[in-house]
């Protein structure tokens, strides 16, 4: 394997922005899904799979890159030439599920799914084509109860994947709110391009300074590399009303009652008022349910990228900082959102089914996690490895195998062709707790030497020649075949990871 | 959403060969996976996960369908318009893997995985063209120990998911096998339509009866429906040789001794004699550990599909009968399959890798879980409904919904917007074991209603009116606000099933 094939074959690569995930990350990411799942049944959601393709036109075009709307999705032809693509998220198919079996179903609707999901865009540090999310949604109410619970569910999941109280927050916003912002300072929804840029701008509140804002609210800024973003044209008046109506936070607006009607010199519009009807319903239900300001709070600012929201919409942070690889301070942000779309369903039916939803993005959340070290990973103990001592004999080493394995105990026989100290090293790379050994002597007298690697990986530290370790043999005992199981046993036990934590 | 749009819009439906998967076939699914995972964790695989996109030239062309070898495989260009695919099995990815990393990873590498796979072919019943595999692969050594573990594995699989001893049986073979018998009766096995006609032929003998396998290996054969299978025209004696090569089953031969040199009066051959050792190895190594005919067993018929295996090949059938909906005995067969391949990394790197595995086709075994009542399925129990009885007062049924998540228990609240009726509806389709009532005179008293719809159900059956129902009541009682969660408790434990069988 050492001398590349010079003359043929494929090279042997993945195309970018899509990568192999190893055992230890697995091991974490399955225990996390298992906690979030945990919460998301507890609410009552019941799991829904959806297959990876789906019909073109089915998915639609609700990516957040608006200006490359044909972009984003993978896409081919059926034998008949009917376009098919991979699902770029799981609320898409979710829509199109619920209209084909609406009849059927109960109403509200309650799922959760997860699963991969695949956007043909250019990856970076991150940031890939094919990424784990989770969802949760509620289809075919208006209840903004609904909406409520979503953030809940975004609380309590966080706090069960161990984010302390404090280290997160769920913020929430309308997008009635955003777009009624705009209009009461005379900026024309239909006008979709200075739209964007004025929620793009809102978007960067929680990183940038409020004079970048500004500046970007206005006739644009050039950041330290020099690159220049074009602002979104408002004059000093209306930038000043619109970081004013975004910074607003806690609504103390009894529900239903009369909300401020000027902020900032302008008059509110109706769609703001009902928007800030929405989210006073939303702090209600949250805080009768005990949640505070510290777990789920207003934030005018949020934008959330999906096109396909119509009014709450929630995000998910983490507030921590950690220090990356040179010592610079990192915030992870955003590891999930979600919001209400009550247009997805009837794009098919006509009819109106009003949905709202969560979705986490387990991969980036996992990244925080590591960096927190919350994931519980304690590195995994490896299989115990009967060692090969004569080919030969290769029936009574698998017999021997089989024993322990069928005692419940991970083993595996060593399968390679190399001597003794290759077979001690692959054992050391496995993280095998002990060796199983049998020459002949001991064959003979029925017996079994274990060695176990971890507190002979100490010993040997301790132990200053090879004489001494000859005449020492630490950490190796040598016991009747009817005795393996047992012997074994204890030898994982004293090196089994202590109990951990506390399942919420 | 009764009246469909007549006007716009995308249909809600899927492409052919793909479907949507519900919450109780989930559950399943999600048994079988961790009770497969745990079986091949104890025999010391490790988990890798490899995205389902892959380059075209990575994966090369290994499927099944010889007749259209550039179909079978979903396929796309990339945005500098290479060929990507969706992965249709995980053995190729893993070559790939392999070839990449091969410096890194500890020898032999021994790897599970499970997902989703891909394959652009005809659907048909039960023929899905995106479903699970779980596969577990020892790459880079030649040791046939590590075929005979293969088959050990499948047995303790199909055994760890309750298919019983005698449900099952591994049928082991080897390419080395099939070839020498051609071979020995003079076919050429460089003409790939006579060879491909042959092992089509061969594959059939657990389905027909011996004078069709002989049609079809001969002249050719029609069936009931009369569609006329051309054969591959073999003479008599050729027929009779191959079909007395093929039903051959145990072989006395001591390892590495003399075996048969002649069958149906043709000689064998040097390959037929090296496959023939290679069986008689795995047959002795499985029976050192324990493993009788009952459960692994050599059948010198069994083909397999892919192309790319070299040596020996495995397949694990179910060998019961059960009575499809119209009555008629239906056996499952094959439920997984593998072999040696010891030529799909040295693709990429043209160093010789051997490497052996097996995989189960994860969606095929759980349909004959199903059918045999092994899935143990037990109707999961939905959520507590806590039912809105004033919409004005969502918030308090809000925090009672809460309380009860808190305690861990499967709670939500109503959130659609009809009456009491409704509700009570929505609960049973939803399986709730009880409702949580509060009116206005259980809130000014601090208490709440709990109906045990389960029990209620029992009783409604036995009693007579409306009006002796509203006298009795049954299954309902009224408790402390601060009682609720312990109650509740009382209900669910009152309904949950049984603790089930043993886990192996």
């Amino acid at each position: 394997m050492s001398k590349p094939n010079k003359t043929t074959g494929p090279e042997a690569r993945l195309p970018k922005g899509f990568r192999d995930i190893g055992a230890s990350e697995i091991r974490v990411t399955q225990a996390m899904i298992e906690k979030i799942r945990a919460v998301y049944e507890r609410y009552g959601f019941e799991p829904l799979e959806t297959p990876a393709i789906e019909f073109t036109d089915a998915l639609g075009k609700f990516l957040p890159d608006q200006d490359r709307p044909n972009a984003g999705v993978f896409s081919f032809q059926d034998e008949d030439e009917t376009w098919m693509s991979l699902r770029y998220d799981l609320t898409a198919p979710l829509a199109r599920h619920v209209a084909e079996n609406y009849a059927t179903l109960p109403k509200p609707f309650r799922r959760y799914a997860t699963g991969s999901v695949f956007r043909n865009e250019k990856p970076g540090p991150g940031r890939f084509r094919q990424f784990t999310q989770f969802d949760a949604d509620t289809v075919g109410t208006d209840n903004i109860a609904a909406d409520a619970e979503m953030c809940m569910l975004a609380a309590d999941t966080l706090e069960a994947l161990g984010i302390a109280r404090g280290d997160y927050v769920v913020k929430v916003n309308s997008r009635k709110v955003l777009d009624g912002i705009l209009e009461s300072v005379g900026i024309d929804l239909a006008d979709a391009h200075k739209r964007l840029a004025v929620l793009r701008s809102l978007d960067k509140m929680d990183k940038f300074k409020k004079q970048d804002i500004a500046l970007l609210l206005g006739t644009g800024r050039k950041d330290e590399s020099g690159d220049f973003t074009k602002g979104a044209g408002l004059d000093s008046k209306q930038i000043d009303a619109v970081i004013a109506f975004a910074t607003q936070t806690e609504i103390e607006t009894p529900e239903g009652g009369v909300v401020t009607t000027r902020v900032g010199g302008f008059e509110i519009t109706e769609r703001y008022r009902e928007g800030i009807f929405d989210l006073v319903k939303i702090q209600n239900l949250v805080r009768a349910a005990g949640y505070g300001k510290d777990r789920i709070r207003l934030d005018m600012s949020v934008v959330r990228g999906l096109e396909y929201y119509t009014g709450p919409v929630f995000e998910a942070e983490l507030t921590f900082q950690v220090n990356d690889d040179d010592g610079n301070p990192v915030r992870f942000g955003s590891v999930g959102g979600g919001g209400r779309y009550d247009d997805l369903v009837s794009r098919f039916t006509g009819e109106k089914v009003p949905a709202t939803g969560f979705s986490i993005g387990v991969s980036r959340l996992q990244a925080a996690l590591t960096a927190l070290g919350k994931t519980g990973a304690d590195a995994a103990t490896g299989p115990v490895v009967v060692l090969v001592m004569d080919k030969a004999d290769i029936g009574t080493y698998q017999r021997l195998t089989q024993t322990l394995r069928q005692a419940g105990i991970r083993a595996e026989m060593y399968l390679g062709s190399s001597g003794m100290k290759a077979q001690m090293k692959y054992a050391d790379k496995r993280n095998s707790p002990c060796v199983v050994i049998q020459g002949g002597d001991e064959r003979a007298d029925g017996k079994v030497t274990l060695k176990d690697l971890i507190e002979g990986a100490k010993a040997a530290a301790a132990i200053k020649d090879n004489k001494e370790w000859k005449a020492a043999r630490p950490a190796q005992i040598t016991v009747a075949e009817a005795e393996m199981v047992a012997r074994v046993r204890e030898i994982l036990a004293r090196h089994a990871p202590a109990a951990t934590g506390t399942e919420s």
